[in-house]
């Protein structure tokens, strides 16, 4: 495990959590005060300050990278000189080029390459994304995901220097990647419109962003991100299709609802504002953020020697995205998406059907409060639109 | 009241609901067959297939348009001829410059030219809007508002010649309107941002939209528009500022559940899908929809010699924003909102603070989970971010 | 209008809200100032604190009573005496013994006498019954209805003597009414076991009470009261039939959410507990709580010469379940309904119904996770249950 | 694993889940069939008719109860016998005084017995009990839980003679437990009122029931379950507490919705109704239905060579409570809870505080609409209630 942080935390926890059967061994961290603290609350044996130590240690299978996006290039390529399968924290890199490298490097050493994209893996997003395949919304003509917040935990986060960027790199990475599961993975994202802005914080990253993604099958995927959300953590993702609907929350609205004077106190959630009023926790965190989902694909990938749902490339990918989104907001329009390697199959366009009523094309048939049918129908000849009510 | 579908239906039932003093005294449709029918189930004295003369009628006081966008103008003009008072459905006109000649003819002539955008006038929007102009949630920076459903109910609507457009002028038009009420109608909306689509059905117009309007004030107002929803008529509204966050829900989740096998039956509510199952109802939907408080201000206004918080000049700044909305949408770049006669005050950019603690700025403070403080700090001489735990 | 305390106010702000034809003429209040105050305040022409003057008053065509409980019979004895059609406010009296003989004055002198039952009258209430009397889920099974927040806003509520008891008084007679009505009111209530306790506040009558209202039908009816709960006003009522299930929220869940750091400051709604944090307001507060429909039904009634949906019989029946709540939180044990006056026509037992498959009575069929049919079946002849897999 | 029933793959699916350390290496079925596809669908590598094999079995170290509940105590008998570790399914008998029996056989063996009491520990149970017991809500006024659903799957649950019951037995255990660990599992459960009736199903045992449970400090449990709900499988707990509230919810609303027109198909969640319209599901059925959660404290304790949270101690509290619930309903009145061998501590009665004015008691204080203070006191000398507004 690199990384005694937030996300170094909240995986090893999982990792430690429930009946597991994989353990941390190592931790390093670059501060020994921090590194023997983080073994002795969660019982890892062993730590370090040196990282190429951590990752070379006989004991070490696998690395676990929770550390600054700033470095993970040279971890990964430590990993790949020791031969050791490697799991990376989101976001992959911080630009595609960066991201490519590291992509090359791991597939040259034949190491696996783990992405640890966690909100992929909730268990709604897990079981949501089964329906979609399974056809029950039809074809995806959208699909939205939001993470907003009022702001990460750590300084390095706030700068744009070290992290690549701010929220679009921080949280539109994971919506990114929601995104593409949604639309399938074949499915070629094309070009990028995006906002952004610093509304609110004294920083030169943007606070906010909205991007839309365009799909080769036509679908429109659409990005909400935010470090000036006041309220906790916005979780949400929403998928429309030609047959359905799919809306998930994954924090804020779960079906757990506290109110509390203030008394008695302690932790809530992950971003929680308050501690009194009103309060929405999470039942098991670290498994509704997708921890436990993720880890237990990447271990069950390794034994099996298969590749995991996400890959290397697919963090390549996303990476590909954001600096569309970087460019879209500099240069105010659409920018492509530049893939060099796309390894996608490639989808039709969303059909767009025509159903024919006495020789016309029928737009829509819908039932009336009265009980009635109404269609309405378009004579194509003509260009007339009309209601028939029988 | 001119026109008998259902939003002459939806008009007639609110004036003539409750212990309302207002009443329909004739009311005039292109058919007599559907004139007579409407009289009938309504309790409505008179009706002709006359417009002017519907318009002229002694007893009209208040000519109140709830017919096809195409006629809107030349209705307005006989309202103005005869100086009788005029509620235009929305959306106000087609174009902008439509509806510029309209609002002229309304201002030159003098009478009382109401705006019927009744989705500002849900009684949660009132009160949220009241919310964020008290300062409960500060300075506002995102405003989100989305209408979506399968599509609507009457032929024209799907004629792009005689709509103007697609959804974006059938549902942007309300999207537009509840974002301006939340942005502050002194705050310019500056260009805008839009992707459209025919994903789906067979028709010329789009039937898929998303917009972004940025305002003066630097907030973003973002619209997401379609009648390719599936699972009934979704209304929510969404917005974010400094200090909170507000969410409506106006239809499909207003705390109304109702699951049922099928027996039974009847009318559910507009835009319902099915009728069995799980359904979401709304209590009361004149009311729910804004029917009943828009035309409360509109009768008051008139009774008060004040004008109306929807005008047609709110109108008009409508439709200029739906025009920047399709040239954006072809352009493929950000447009300005082109507004020849602006008449707001004018707002400052939102303002970015800055707090100082040891000569740095402050750019977050927390409470971790252990209870402790946070700060997060940036050395402006060297750039640097630091984390002071305290 | 007769008293100038929280439901005056909430009636008179009803009466003369949106474009209502009925207003206020007189007011009485015990208190010169608060009468004063009133009519400034709610543009109310005269005021007196003279009971019966207002009640006489040339100008009065309806009184309407907003009093303690210990006023109710005096006041409705003086309108009996001068003709008056009165509108009693909940509960209609103390004691089913009081609530007979104003029963009797106002049918012996033939005034109108409409009972303000709001809650019977929420717009969520009315189409929900709508649905149940349609048939839309099945036979009535059981019905549930809960209010409780952390106690009222008048000293004379808390006092035991003045108002008859506790929250089964001030709030139980709602959902006594909301219960009724899901039921059917042909529907008599036989027989009632109630348990009431003072957990928390110091008085004499209880804090907190659940009571079992056993119909002849065989369906139950169950409340929850309390003058304890904390986070706002919680008002929920549950059905559930053999064809369906309906849940209604009227105040804490309806779709309007809002988090504010608490800048801003006001009014929130009523009940609610904090000014910061996340909050929900509603809409409209007089028409979710059911007084706008409530008025409408009143007066419509009194135009058209015909019996509200909600009649002093009615408040007749509410002070008869109350009496055995009370009775039986004493016994321990089930309490019949004494009513000496039931006016109901009598509904039959709900059917059973047995369906037959081999000669063996089906007691469930159901589809199983992996697509096949399960039929449970009992032989009635072995008294045997078997699965039967297709 | 003993049983192939819905719970035997359930508790299956669970331990072979995730990453997980523990294994099923037998399986013991009534029928060899079922034996066999049941270890073909989990990869269990043995299976065995005989039911004393399998728990004799030298690779058993832990017997997992999944049989119907008449078999329970014969099967605990056996694994006394053997000296193995026993873990069984709710209810743990079918009578307080057969529980007692098991009870005993275990203790007097010294082998581990567990209560497989899934629903107290899911992980919005059990961080919600966390909270209770932090003090976040203050004294635990009233605790409800509800499990209702259409009817269970397999024939000896409708069978009273084999299962104990309807769905007292079947569902109101799990209620009682979640009660209690709101409660504090000190509070000793006093007494029990319950109704019970069959409204729908042709059988002996009830299909409704509602039952009040009152503790030794004075707080109030209730719960609510049905075999006759429509809408799925509803699973609700609420607690009231002096300082807060908290509401779960399991299953039907936590934060996933689907529409589907019903294209694709394929399994929603346990007891859903139907497979269109309006769905929701959950997203890790195992975890949320606290069957992870449970597995772990089971495993752990074994390892950890201490008691679990859930003992055949509580099955054996449980099935008092049950008992006390059908006397109950026979009875008619309240019938105290049994408990030959009580254990608890015992707790105080809820303390009733008294807060004092100008040497008046403090009733309530409230902000009114205007901003000013209310109190509400009372005169203890004088009996008398007043306002003062301040």
């Amino acid at each position: 495990m690199l990384g005694t942080g937030l996300i170094g935390l909240f995986y090893t926890r999982t990792l430690h959590g429930q009946r597991n059967r994989d353990r941390v061994q190592v931790v390093y961290s670059r501060s020994e005060e921090r590194a023997k603290a983080f073994c002795a609350d969660n019982d890892v044996p062993e730590w370090t300050t040196d990282l190429e130590a951590a990752i070379a240690h006989a004991e070490t299978d696998t690395v676990v990278i929770g550390l600054p996006n700033q470095l993970h290039e040279e971890t990964v390529e430590l990993c790949a000189k020791h031969g050791k399968a490697v799991l990376c924290t989101k976001p992959l890199a911080r630009t595609a080029e960066e991201a490519k490298r590291m992509l090359d490097t791991v597939e040259r050493a034949g190491i696996f390459g783990g992405y640890l994209e966690d909100l992929v893996y909730t268990p709604k997003t897990l079981k949501a994304v089964a329906s979609v395949q399974a056809g029950q919304i039809g074809d995806v003509l959208w699909a939205r995901s939001r993470e907003t917040h009022p702001g990460p935990h750590s300084a390095w986060f706030w700068d744009a220097a070290q992290a690549g960027g701010g929220p679009i790199v921080d949280l539109g990475c994971h919506c990114i990647e929601i995104i593409r599961s949604y639309m399938g993975k074949e499915n070629r994202p094309v070009e990028v419109m995006c906002w952004t802005d610093t509304l609110v914080h004294p920083i030169e990253a943007e606070d906010n962003a909205i991007a839309l993604i365009r799909f080769e099958s036509g679908a429109m995927g659409q990005f909400e991100v935010s470090w000036t959300f006041r309220g906790g953590m916005d979780l949400r993702d929403e998928v429309a299709g030609t047959e359905g609907t799919i809306w998930t929350n994954h924090f804020l609205r779960t079906g757990f609802e506290v109110f509390t004077s203030g008394s008695g106190g302690g932790y809530v959630a992950e971003k929680a504002e308050t501690a009194s009023g009103w309060l929405f926790p999470v039942g098991d965190e670290v498994a509704e953020l997708g921890y436990v989902d993720m880890f237990t694909d990447m271990f069950d990938a390794i034994d099996e020697g298969r590749a995991p749902s996400e890959t290397f490339y697919d963090g390549y990918v996303v990476n590909a995205i954001i600096d569309a989104c970087y460019r879209s907001a500099d240069s105010r329009r659409w920018e492509p998406v530049q893939l060099d390697d796309w390894r996608g199959a490639g989808v039709p366009r969303i059909a767009r059907e025509r159903r024919e009523h006495d020789g016309k094309t029928v737009i829509k048939e819908e039932k009336m409060p009265d009980g009635r049918s109404k269609l309405i129908l378009k004579d194509e000849a003509t260009g007339e639109f009309v209601d028939v009510v029988s």
